[in-house]
């Protein structure tokens, strides 16, 4: 039996819920893993939040000294969000002796390099399985299951209010507005969803699985970024009859040294088993060299399972006889030998509206092929309005091809939106 | 850098998957894990088996004491598979002082407490991710990832053979029998299918996988099993109409100390996420009290696939400063505290023929009510000959329930097939 004395920098959502599965499942996980984990203190500026929650109010702190020089404890949760004061909190923490253990993506996605060395230098860990798709634990798969691999992809739905807002659009036809109003109201979208909509959020995540999946640093710079603002739901509707469901997809893929990573809405085929996460549900899908393929899915948000999470790697660090750390140089930058694919080759949906008269469809076709690009199907529908919205569906192409075909179609049809298939 | 010697006993499919991964990505795993991992020894008696594969003859051993007293040796993959003499040939392993890391189910399932035993005696440890649902990390991911979590409910589809004559049946109409055939024709089923299509297989998978997430020893002895062969196409089709998949489910509940374990043909929703799972895919679905559904999905069987948990064991067995064993005492036999559900509630499907005559549906329905079971639906349809073939779907009842009310059931009509749902 061993007692680990812990620290809760923040105690928000994600700081309630690590709060109460600490204090609801101590005896449990004193009984099955030997650890007696102690809350000791909580860094929280707002005491009446702490002391509803049943902290004692000798136990609130109000600045991070009163944790980082606490010789008594030996690891900290930081469940503030944000850089900073993020970022220095837990330079202070690592500077103290301490392990740090975060969910905060953007902070590690921005200042791993940094951290990393900070707790290297202090024999400390640094521990983020609660930053990623929440009480999926993908990190330790990724480092304790899939150590006989080659990681080729990591590809997922790692955003749970796109994903909610998505579902509910192919689910009732509702528009993109209207469903994200509805995110809003039930608390799955933020009054600013920027971050989310945007795919910041993923973008992070995908910077630090990838990162870790390739054992190599994929910052998140290199990640090429589009949300889902744009989607329609005609466009929905239109995937819909091809055979697919749109998702914002995180995707990375190594082929040798050649990397592809972004974060794009994206046409799944219904019988991609990542077509079938809906609602708030966050999943994972790995490509090993010798596993194949592996599917993890999960709340990849909340209280209580990013909480989980948080308290996994706290059990984990207090059992290792030694601080882990990634295997690969974490400089911030790529490493010289990596390129990033700037040219991928993929399928694609887009929808034009077009004049509704004879020599419109064979001028796009004939634009298309100039620029090598073949059509898989044609859906045309007329809206007796003098202008038919089309839908194409191109087979395989590279990346700067479709470019250039959609800025010369431009000059003939309007094109209104344009999404990637897998 | 910390070099690891290993033997290989048993150079079958697996074996050899094991060793191609050891050979392939040697120089990988030493970048990524810092360890290089060397074949020592391999223990077949089919000399030009090892030699094909690249093993050196003064490397094939034909007498396990060329192993187990071997001192190079730090850790024994054993992959022969059955009883004996694997279990010996183990206990020799740990008597010699070496870790084993093994994908033998049945032994593990069967001899676990007495093989634990011997390893922490010798102060070495036993490692069997490999043996529950091939390449999918699922036992790290209980003992590494959930930590926090009391287990409610781990759920799954373990058996890939089974799996696949479903999803054919499924998929064409074809009857049991003749899936059967063309999985055996394809190497996915056996000469003798026994281990896998009367459910064996699945019901030590889920004996090591429900103990390790009940945390309490759950004998291979308390599951209730029943196999595949049973099955007809009418039943898929009647399911199909109904809405569900029919799925070979191994099933763990745990509900303070009482505990439900089976395996069984069960009819799952379409919009479960395991009713997806098809072909020879393999998936494992988790409740925890914290983190909610966790779902884990990948190949459940294959050389590499399989040989990738191998390895991964070998590597997490290299960089743990002391040996890890289960937290829970492990006797072999159920803990005193724990009760076996043995009359636990679930929906039921089941088809009768029954006399085309009025009255009969009538007779039916008054002997369910009387047990206290009530329908949910009926489909009948007409043969024309006398006999109509009718599906009953019940709401929740208590097992002990059902059975008696079939038993009564047999005296009016002929009951074909009887298949839970959940």
């Amino acid at each position: 039996m061993k007692q680990v004395n812990v620290a809760i920098m923040g105690l928000g959502t994600v700081g309630g819920g690590t709060y109460r599965i600490l204090t609801e499942n101590h005896d449990a996980i004193l009984r099955h893993e030997g650890l007696d984990v102690r809350v000791a203190k909580v860094l929280e500026l707002n005491v009446d939040r702490a002391l509803k929650l049943g902290v004692k109010r000798e136990q609130v702190a109000s600045n991070i000294d009163e944790i980082a020089l606490d010789p008594a404890i030996e690891t900290v949760i930081e469940v503030m969000g944000g850089e900073e004061p993020a970022r220095s909190f837990m330079l202070k923490c690592f500077a103290g002796g301490k392990n740090v253990v975060t969910a905060n993506k953007e902070c590690v996605a921005k200042h791993w390099s940094e951290l990393e060395a900070a707790a290297r230098k202090n024999g400390v860990g640094l521990y983020f399985e609660a930053s990623c798709v929440g009480g999926v634990p993908i990190i330790r798969t990724l480092t304790e299951g899939m150590q006989a691999n080659n990681i080729r992809e990591i590809m997922g739905i790692y955003n749970g209010t796109t994903n909610y807002i998505l579902s509910k659009m192919s689910e009732t036809g509702a528009s993109y507005e209207d469903a994200l109003r509805e995110a809003q109201q039930l608390g799955y979208a933020e009054a600013n969803p920027t971050a989310d909509v945007e795919g910041y959020d993923s973008m992070y995540k995908l910077s630090i699985l990838s990162s870790l999946a390739f054992r190599t640093c994929i910052p998140y710079t290199a990640i090429s970024r589009e949300g889902i603002t744009r989607i329609t739901a005609a466009d929905i509707e239109a995937g819909r009859e091809l055979g697919y469901a749109v998702k914002l997809l995180a995707i990375g893929k190594r082929d040798g040294n050649r990397v592809e990573v972004r974060v794009q809405p994206t046409f799944v085929p219904k019988t991609h088993p990542l077509a079938a996460v809906s609602g708030s549900f966050n999943a994972v899908f790995v490509k090993g060299d010798m596993v194949d393929d592996v599917m993890l899915y999960g709340r990849g948000a909340g209280d209580l399972p990013t909480g989980s999470a948080i308290v996994s790697d706290v059990c984990y660090a207090a059992k290792l006889a030694e601080p882990k750390y990634p295997s690969f140089e974490n400089t911030g930058a790529l490493a010289p030998e990596i390129v990033i694919e700037d040219d991928y080759e993929s399928k694609y949906y887009f929808c034009a509206d077009c004049a509704d008269r004879p020599g419109v469809l064979g001028q796009v076709t004939t634009v298309l092929g100039a620029h090598g690009v073949s059509l898989d199907s044609i859906i045309q529908r007329g809206q007796g309005s003098g202008v038919a919205s089309v839908v194409f569906l191109t087979h395989a192409t590279k990346e700067k091809s479709m470019r250039a075909a959609l800025d010369e179609l431009s000059e003939i049809v309007y094109v209104k939106s344009v999404i990637r298939v897998i």
